[in-house]
């Protein structure tokens, strides 16, 4: 064997979905990728604005000293600094730019986050539906991610929570708002979550942390804003990334940011910095760092991903699908009509339409479509989810 | 303790380079920047050459539709097949895209290649001196580094090498042209290395994987080449980067190549695209991914680099330091006048000359002056080399 046997492991069991996409691919192939409606990849399509391209083009032109050289792996301090300013009003804390760690994504915060807290054994915890590779990232470090099914609409269950938590407890990983359901946890759930941690963590005499992996906050609908993590608990530690809301998902562009008053704030600051090292990111790529100094705070246009969603919502529901109309993102995550989502979605692909089944998002039951897609494939996809409806929903 | 108890304790053990960095910055601090001559750092100076910027605002101007989305996990086709084509002639081999996966600089590469192939307490043999991270990188993923001596000038130590070996091996990793000391291991030495895995792979009953760093393969001088090692040895691996040769250090843009007859080549494979995309850095930064694929060949003017280790080494050998004339890279490694390293970086600190120990390198009793610098800063330096040299060499 020329490879880890964990990989090998780890390949097989999620090689269902490998061998969906390569259905999904050999139907492309069959009837031509336009006959296909492919609602599987959560791959920004409204583009990055066009200020920000000019602002990127101006930073080359400008002669700064070793522009492209290494710099500290904690980041740019220009773009640390602007973060920092920015979090003031965005997570109503006073944010030290000290705090702010430049990383490869929101992917690379998380995998320093979990490297510099994880000893071998400790668990992360996942209110589901979760981005599934959590699981991988906690395991990169020696954790292990334990799974709370949600509350009622995919709320936080708090109740779920406490009682998943032990001396093994590390941290508390939450998303919103959620791939792939949408939502986004109102203050209420966030405070009563932060309340939790706060007693639990004296129960067992060590610090959860709260992680916010909060990657599209700035995709919200209907006036609806995502509510900070940092007044409601001092352990708290943001990942964030500048893929969505600048569509800058293939530049790994995004930082991690600890809540000013966490508990040996400057050992653990140094600790992911070191993480961010020695997990071979170095540091985050320095063009989009000189790029987000000055552009933090664009946002692609969010009303093209609210169009989509209205447009594809009132047929979802029309119908005939149980779906909760998201309140961010862009993701629907309709009820399986099927008890097995992954054979429902075997099914969808007989329509040439293409999803995830909610089973790769610890969320079985359920089955994820990503609407960050051409309007000509929601506009084609409409008759044919009537069709399904008809088949699968009424009855 | 808010904090994994491994990172304290490496971040404790590194905690004299640290504190040595921290000293030359108070000095820097105290005498002004200027006054200083610093060697420590091993940042490209000279400039990315400037139709490669030219290239990139191309690019940025160019309608190519999701340009700054996601890709494929082992990158953007055309920059594996540019560097497929051209590996053909590096490697002497007829190599194969898909053996080419993209990453996050080398760092990238090799904790990706380590990720793939380390089981736990799996072991990785690396000649001394090398760049300390690899330790951090093998332990990221369970694996532990073993550090075997050189030969005489730093050559490769074949009987140390074999004698280290044993059933938990998994691969030799070698960079040449070295950091720290500049040296190019030459064809015979690679072919003989590569003649003995062969056999000790066969006697150990597994493939113990040949893994050649080699960002500094195109900085060389005196019209010596870096041999290539896919000829010599089948279960080999390049890890490269553009950080040196294009001067992108800060843009983290590199690759790793896989010998396209490698065992079990396809399987491998997919373990590097799995770990790419597991341990976050998900592909290697977009828009430089297209850089390189239209850059790649292009290389920084070495001359440049010549001419300040010329300038260095008749300087350093005239003020009676023993060091050896690198043939490649941008480092001298001379051997230190006293005994203990670390105590002669403290003595020329006192001369306002930084450095690092080469026990910061696995090469104690020597230190390394990283001579990418500009050419004021080697002026400045020789006449204190001299007093030096007349202080702790003579006599």
């Amino acid at each position: 064997m020329a490879i880890a046997r964990k990989i090998v492991d780890f390949m097989e069991r999620s090689s269902w979905i490998r061998k969906m996409f390569e259905e999904g691919a050999a139907l492309k192939a069959q009837y031509g990728a336009d006959q296909v409606c492919d609602f599987t990849l959560g791959n920004p399509d409204v583009p990055t604005p066009p200020e920000v391209e000019e602002e990127l083009i101006r930073i080359i032109k400008e002669p700064i000293p070793m522009k492209y050289g290494y710099m500290p792996n904690a980041g740019i301090p220009a773009a640390r600094q602007t973060i920092a300013d920015y979090l003031k009003d965005e997570q109503q804390t006073e944010v030290s730019a000290d705090g702010v760690i430049m990383t490869c994504g929101a992917g690379g915060a998380l995998n320093v986050i979990f490297k510099a807290i994880l000893n071998p054994g400790d668990e992360i915890i996942a209110p589901s539906p979760y981005f599934v590779e959590y699981n991988f990232y906690a395991d990169n470090h020696g954790g292990v991610l334990k799974s709370v099914a949600p509350g009622p609409d995919f709320s936080l269950n708090l109740d779920g929570i406490a009682a998943a938590i032990n001396e093994k407890t590390t941290a508390v990983i939450i998303n919103s708002p959620n791939n792939p359901s949408g939502v986004i946890f109102p203050a209420a759930e966030i405070a009563a979550l932060g309340r939790l941690l706060e007693e639990k963590s004296k129960e067992i005499g060590r610090v959860i942390y709260l992680i916010s992996d909060e990657p599209y906050r700035k995709l919200v609908y209907d006036g609806v804003a995502v509510p900070p993590i940092f007044p409601v608990y001092r352990n708290s530690i943001v990942a964030n990334s500048y893929s969505k809301e600048l569509s800058l998902a293939g530049e790994r562009i995004g930082y991690l940011a600890l809540h000013p008053e966490a508990d040996d704030f400057r050992q653990l600051v140094d600790g992911f910095i070191f993480a961010n090292r020695v997990l071979g990111f170095v540091n985050a790529p320095g063009l989009m760092q000189r790029l987000v100094a000055r552009c933090h705070g664009t946002t692609v246009d969010v009303s093209t991903y609210q169009r989509k969603r209205d447009r594809l919502y009132a047929g979802l529901v029309a119908a005939g699908f149980e779906v909760k109309k998201p309140q961010g993102a862009f993701y629907f995550f309709p009820k399986s009509p099927l008890p097995d989502d992954v054979e429902f979605v075997r099914e969808l692909q007989k329509f040439k339409v293409l999803a995830v089944p909610g089973s790769g998002f610890a969320g079985p039951g359920y089955f994820r479509l990503a609407y960050c897609v051409d309007d000509a494939t929601i506009e084609r996809s409409l008759p044919i989810f009537k069709e399904v409806g008809e088949k699968f929903c009424r009855g």
